[in-house]
């Protein structure tokens, strides 16, 4: 092999599924506003961060919110609406309540040209809701109330449906609620069954403190596919050296993604290692969703057989689409913007 | 009086009154999608204007609609949420039902620092939607299923409010429900009871189409100031002159404000007249809620004592902020724009 990629990949990549990619996470629509620096302190908010708050705290914070705009979200889901407008042949599962969010969050995903077949559930919470705050830096600050999607579980999870699809991709936020974590167990067994691909998103920095033993151990013996940007990878290893992550990542995935912000992205595999450049933005405008379209991009390009470095740069230009306006779905046409980088 | 003004407006003006402008119109969530012009032929949709659908049309438009983003609109609802923004102290009656989309007409208006007290149904049909599809050339062509919104009637109508504002402001989309416009006519007689002033937009050319008697009539008895786009006063006088309906109009109205697009907009009052270019725009994204912007402008100005010179321009600083990017609620802070273009 030309390309140095492991045998297993490329059997994955080149297998005749039904889908690309088979994203598994919360199903949530953002609630975007601008608010000040100001805001976030006096309201202690940890600027950068998700935090997760109850159905109480976000009716408050709401309240106390500007005015705002709502877009479906949601990590995973942004990632496989990105490989869908990319041309990628993507799936969801998440929990909505059959409420007007909830239909909302049907609505964009299947407009987006998205499989999304999960039930929603006729009782208890509400669909959730991420309630944004983007700050004159353009960074944001989320504060998530899961309600339903919390209650996702195994029974959820359809296993031909995983089995169809060459990687399945889930966000480490699925840990929060108890039951997913199982779902998402379960789901990892029957891909690896198949022969398709795990991938994992470490989500957020405070995730990771939440989560590291189990992450850890996923990393070693799970995954095959990791995504993470420089403070979760530093998160998981407990440094704060990033090559000192970087060389201990790449003993465990057989592929591990990671993106730095402004400094672009670091793609490893084995020996293989690839250092790539942010792509140039005009004004960036709010950096929800920046990695999950770069995961987007990258798995969009590794299902599509690319090699790693394509990987890495449509990975670069579809977070760079995404920071340039408010909200973490693509306007732009990204299998344009993609076709015309690959051109030049 | 060097401006030329009549007593009444002045008094109306400089009078001590809780609020500046109190809006009547419907409570609306926007659902705003890009489209191709194919789409809008193939939906028999007709570009530019706003058609009423029911609860069934509403819902399958929607099933083909694209992924959406969705953001409190209404008419009157931009307007006064725009004169907040330059500083006005502004009030708003529509209805809404107690659902989430309810919630968030509620939310967004108050956090725009609007007074928005109407109580929401409890039962009957859901909250207003209006899908609004972007094509590529910026305009915007909008279907509404006004659900719970027409059920406005004359119990909404606090009287004591209407007295406290200086200017009551509706729109002519009003006339669509038939109690909405009883409310209405009961609002005119309390405002000009309490030494008040009565303004309306003439909201649609199909609208006017709809309700052309009423609205002369209005026009000539009941409206002391008038907004209207270029097809809508065409439309009311039945004539394809401009210039011809300039002349009729000025004969009824105290004051009337004629939106040209990118002709900027002519303001008349008896012999006083100006003739204001439009705000140059670097690119126009979409056109929802220009009209609604000019006339919040415009509002404040004359409830600040402005001459109508400074009115329009204030019209044409705030419609050029909110065509520059999509949805009809001011992102820029207008008052800033306002103070700068008023220090040059």
């Amino acid at each position: 092999m030309s390309n140095g990629k492991p045998t297993a990949i490329v059997d994955a990549m080149v297998s005749e599924r039904r889908f690309d990619v088979l994203g598994i996470g919360n199903a949530i629509v953002d609630v975007i506003a601008h608010a000040e620096d100001a805001f976030l302190s006096e309201n202690s908010l940890n600027k950068g961060t998700m935090t997760l708050i109850d159905g109480t705290e976000a009716a408050e914070l709401y309240g106390r919110m500007g005015a705002s705009v709502e877009s479906s979200g949601g990590s995973a889901a942004n990632t496989i609406a990105g490989l869908s407008a990319l041309g990628g042949k993507g799936s969801f599962i998440g929990k909505v309540r059959d409420d007007q969010l909830g239909g909302i969050f049907r609505h964009d995903i299947r407009a987006a040209g998205v499989s999304f077949e999960t039930s929603a559930a006729s009782d208890g919470q509400h669909t959730a809701r991420c309630l944004i705050f983007v700050t004159p830096d353009a960074q944001r600050t989320m504060q998530t109330y899961l309600g339903v999607s919390a209650t996702l579980d195994p029974g959820d999870i359809d296993p031909t449906v995983i089995a169809d699809s060459k990687v399945i991709y889930l966000e480490g936020y699925l840990w929060d609620p108890p039951m997913a974590k199982k779902a998402f167990q379960e789901a990892a067994k029957i891909a690896h069954k198949a022969g398709n691909m795990v991938a994992l998103t470490l989500s957020d920095p405070f995730c990771v403190d939440r989560h590291r033993l189990d992450f850890l151990d996923l990393v070693e013996e799970h995954i095959d596919i990791l995504f993470a940007n420089e403070s979760e990878i530093l998160s998981l290893y407990e440094t704060e050296d990033f090559d000192e992550a970087l060389q201990e990542v790449r003993k465990h995935c057989q592929i591990a993604a990671l993106t730095r912000s402004e400094k672009g992205s670091v793609v490893v595999s084995g020996d293989e290692i690839h250092v790539i450049d942010a792509e140039p933005v005009e004004k960036i405008i709010d950096t929800t969703g920046a990695g999950d379209l770069y995961a987007a991009g990258f798995l969009y390009g590794l299902t599509q057989g690319r090699d790693l470095h394509d990987c890495g740069r449509l990975g670069s230009i579809c977070s760079g689409e995404i920071i340039s306006h408010y909200g973490a779905r693509p306007e732009a046409d990204l299998a344009v913007l993609a076709a015309k980088a690959f051109d030049n």
